[in-house]
């Protein structure tokens, strides 16, 4: 278990990682987590590891994507002074090229994500004792899929910037894949994007994975 | 693990299995499993053993007494033909005696817990493939605390019982023994019952133990 | 233009016909047809043939099944007396095999479809002057997609009826074609079932070509 | 078909076009172009031409007159760059003189109406492809009717400033005649002022009709 | 004043009447009586013959037709046993023909009309010291309007049973006039039906100088 | 009839006059007039005198002492340029010494009361053609009453100031007399201050009395 | 203390016992004993006396009569078995006489109510191990009030009941007195009916004073 | 009694104070002081001394730490000009310690505590007539447990400050713990913090105790 004793676990992204969090700050009492893999991975470290003393706090916020993730970097993440940090991003970015393809201003393209997520990283890196970067992910089986395409290079950007900065990386989008062969996406996501309890836990054991969780 | 291919796996209880499940029955999309502990199981074995194919259904109902159990039962579980069955109940059995001590009616004695649970139990044991008993429980630490002790005789009873009927036993109270040594109850469970989702993990991986889950 | 002067045409379905109409019958004022397609083909009608009168009603009900149909096919088509009659009905046959695999008891099997929508169809094609079949569809344009695929099944099950008993048949999975061409199906339908706007005219265009609609 | 490729087309006017679109601009997913005209057109012209991709923009704001028009013109009209652009606009500047005949600062008088509607249109017309100007209508048959002889008026001044400046000219008022014969004016608008989809599917075919839509 | 000490007046009739009256029976405190013409009636004769200590029920319910009224006339006429009683019938049985032309089913025909408000108003003249008949209207200036023309039709079937049965004849449409050559419909009623409180005065004046009150 | 053709007419007061206005300014469609007796007089006035094109303005706010209306006079009085004022105020500056009877800093003493009235009436005054003063007034017939009895000492007060100002004077407490005769307070008011409308009838009345209204 | 150990006492009245009490009976947590007296009884009672046990239940009814705890005797006092049992009741059978005069069907005159409240209390007196009968009230001062003199007479009936079935018997209507000399009554009761915290206190401390309650 | 005539009494503390006071001010009419002890305080009070016409007012702010209290310190109590001032603060202050402790941020350290605490009588203590400082509390009878332990740690503090400060003290934790031999904590507090009416009445008495209340 790469966490120790009273570190402070802050996870970002977009609604995957929000699922109803409190505000302004995502952490305390009557499942202020939310209701994702954010409060599925604080569940699971805090039952197993009880006497590390974890603290989880949850900064997720619906829509977002790496531009606006940058928007609130500040005070969402140097402020709150994580030991470790996840970043789960990406989705919208690729999504609104497909959902709303006539509002171009609200579609970050490839170079942009890249260019921006770097330097949240590079900026953030050396001020955690741990960073995992999560790729976004879209649940469609089929990799000649228009979006799923799109999402796949996003995610290698991820993997890239990972690698380039020591951090730990999760590929989500490989997550799903040994579910996908027993399931129809419909039944993780009834839009592809926002998983059931069985994908969020998907996601927890990915990132659980990362950090050496070891179930007991 | 247990539980083969195609499975179907009830969960019966009071609010700490109901946990705003869907109605009548709790199974299906949009959260139908509840914010509890059926969701995490739901969630850990699906995404672990998504070839099983294991079909969850959460009937918990708030404020349930093994009377009220017993009332539902034709209805809720026969009908329901479940493969695999879970009970926890008698947390309200106990409760009442202590927070409403003048309304003796609502109160749950010993002999007819036992009683009525036993019957439950005998009637359908030969019907499922695995039933699992778990005790009821009171998150507060001190043995010697009234509601603890009382707690502590009723979950005997369940242990009783399991051990008579051939049933898996899930003692509930023991799971929560390590994580009252780093917290104190009020993190756990805010009227030390309803756990928050640290809890509920505690819960689901007691139950899934003992049905020789195993985490990959 | 098939339809004539007072001409009643009832249109049944399931939620892509429902879209929020009036209950129990859908007509009259206020948006009492829904926001659907309905609505559009009422719409261009009553705009460009005022003097031809057609009543429109829409009995279409959200989840519902072609056996949902069979059991309030007395009230809700019989009573009404239509002189016109659509139905678009199956999506829900086949997509409760991929959202919620476990439930069983819940899947329109083809067989059951065939044999069900038949019967409807031979029962009520004596009592009116027109009826319309539509296919249900599924906004995916891979046709080696596991639920595509199968509705494209039930879809052949609709033209088979739809030629063996005369009546009018629209296919509008097809028409969904040209515009899959040019947008992914984000942009037509969230979960590519309920259609935006454009998804709605679609299907309205394609009935109206049915009936011999003529823009003026 | 005089729209092109990627043109983008705004429409801006009362409640009539408004119809519950979002704020603060009208576009995008979920009925976010309301359940108007503007909603028709975006579908007929998507499902027609989606290989013309072109974005549809509704900024209709209910109890506008062409005051408020003006006073919201730079960010609802100039900074949105509009390939297209389309305006409907005067039926509560003549309303007011009628239900709120005391409140005199609310009228707004044609000598108003006809300078401040030239100025919006003379300004706007170089920067712009195409600019559809449709008068205000008032759905009463009778011609003697006080206020439906006011809106002819109004009418009339926009058919003056179309010719002057080169736009588009679409009279509404003539689009509802057919259906007058056929229909009462309580049919169509509840008041006479707020169609149903019947008298917003005029409107639509009117504007389609002068932009030299094809049906196909 | 026709009224006598203690005498018990119920008016009847459609929403005009209704104007969110109390429910199950509109009387007693906290404006039971709703928001329109009875309210104001009643108003008027307590505030200037307190000493006569009349009682004013309404039983108007909105939509009703004539049909409505005799369905339920036992309950909510005869039972309650008046002194006096009002009819204010029609509205609905004329509008449905314009509004909804094609539910022929919900049309009340004017022979219909008349054989059944004869029927209530023979039935019940015997039981009651004064009985008093209003017209429907609808404030539409021009007598050639369509609905208006029907609806005087109606309101001279009114006039001619009153005469037979020695009611008290109310000329609503006529007590409109005058104002009507001061303002538009649409300051009186919104939708030409539903009056202001300008328009309701105007009906409580009628009834009031019907039955003699004295403005002191 | 001392109102004169296009004459404006602003009410102020308390929650008397208030009765649920539309804000800021209650003037025009839907019941923007309130519930209470500045309705009434619209209505009467308009019915009966629609010629006379008179524009009625609530401006009364619920909980105003006369206090709360200085702080108010210039934007809900001056800048609305009346032709004719009423002004009925002081209930809650004497109801305070009695239901609140501590909060002695929300007690409006009769030197203060007087002192400001005046002010306000005296600036008015000249700018208007008719000021009408109303007392207020408690619906308790008994006079020994503490409560009504610091009424009327109150009231004293506006008749001293009408007479010295030459506005119209109305004696309201007066004209609950004969009512009070024939009925207990509960009935017109349930809190003796809040009238029913039999009670706002009679402060229509009263007012309209003093304008030389005229029933027709 | 004349109330023993594990007494069960019921109280039952109209809406000064109701105050918001659970239903259908009212005991229990969260506030299941209203707002008024009988939460403050029980809240002395038990803060004074825990080891008694006290079980105290709310059965009071908004707006009953006499004639209403006629009707739910059976099921709201007899079948709850009370030791005690409390009865305040006749504020509405006189205040109906004043605030809804004309409707006499309302009104319950003093031989019925003496005679209804005499069965209940004889039916009773033996079932239990004591009755207390608190008089009605009305928090006027002034005793040639006409309502208040006619709630003085039912009190009188109360008490003559209370002696010859040898109930403890509360004159509430005195217990008013003293601070009636103090505070106007709308600082005790808006209406003069319902008591503020102060006067739901001065009823228990009336009741507490009849059952020989003694502060400690 | 301590309070003398006209006295003001300013209680301020954390959510057993607040209890759903109005706001800003708890004052006034309709409950505005809230559900609990101050409610229960004033209530006794008045009911007992109605010639001494005390003012009570509650600033109880629910979640409130004794820092919070320093913030509003000058708008909630010296702005208010107390006679007499109660303070119950500390609950907060300490539980956080327990139910939220990874979130250090939000614990309040005894040192910090006593510093404040002091700070604000220091310097009140010469602005009243009377100070009364009640001790924080937990209704947990074993006083082994952690959180009673600790809280005990704080009510010593508040003694301390008492003594130095010839303030009157209130030992609320031992005021409960008569009932606490006869009941269990839930039955007068879910969570052992927020009291039901019992509790409340308990926390009330001590208050009347120190003043020298004379129950009569």
């Amino acid at each position: 278990m790469k966490l120790e004793k009273n570190n402070k676990l802050v996870m970002i992204g977009d609604s995957v990682t929000d699922c109803e969090r409190s505000r302004p700050i995502g952490e305390g009492l009557f499942g202020a987590l939310g209701k994702g893999y954010v409060s599925i991975v604080d569940g699971l470290i805090n039952a197993t590891y009880p006497e590390l003393q974890i603290r989880t706090v949850n900064v997720g916020t619906s829509g977002n994507t790496v531009l606006d993730l940058q928007d609130r970097w500040q005070t969402d993440v140097i402020d709150l002074k994580p030991d470790w940090l996840s970043i789960m991003i990406g989705i919208n970015d690729v999504w609104r090229h497909f959902d709303v393809p006539h509002q171009n201003e609200r579609h970050v393209d490839i170079a942009t994500y890249e260019k921006t997520l770097r330097e949240l990283v590079e900026q953030t890196r050396p001020l955690v004792k741990g960073l995992v970067l999560m790729t976004p992910f879209y649940i469609e089986p089929n990799p000649q899929d228009a979006m799923r395409c799109k999402m796949d290079q996003y995610g290698a950007v991820v993997k890239q910037i990972a690698e380039e900065t020591g951090s730990l990386f999760v590929d989500t989008q490989a997550a799903f894949e040994p579910v996908l062969q027993a399931y129809y996406p419909a039944y993780i996501a009834w839009d592809r994007v926002h998983p059931n309890n069985v994908g969020h836990t998907i996601l927890a054991k990915a990132f659980l994975k990362a950090i050496d969780f070891n179930w007991k």
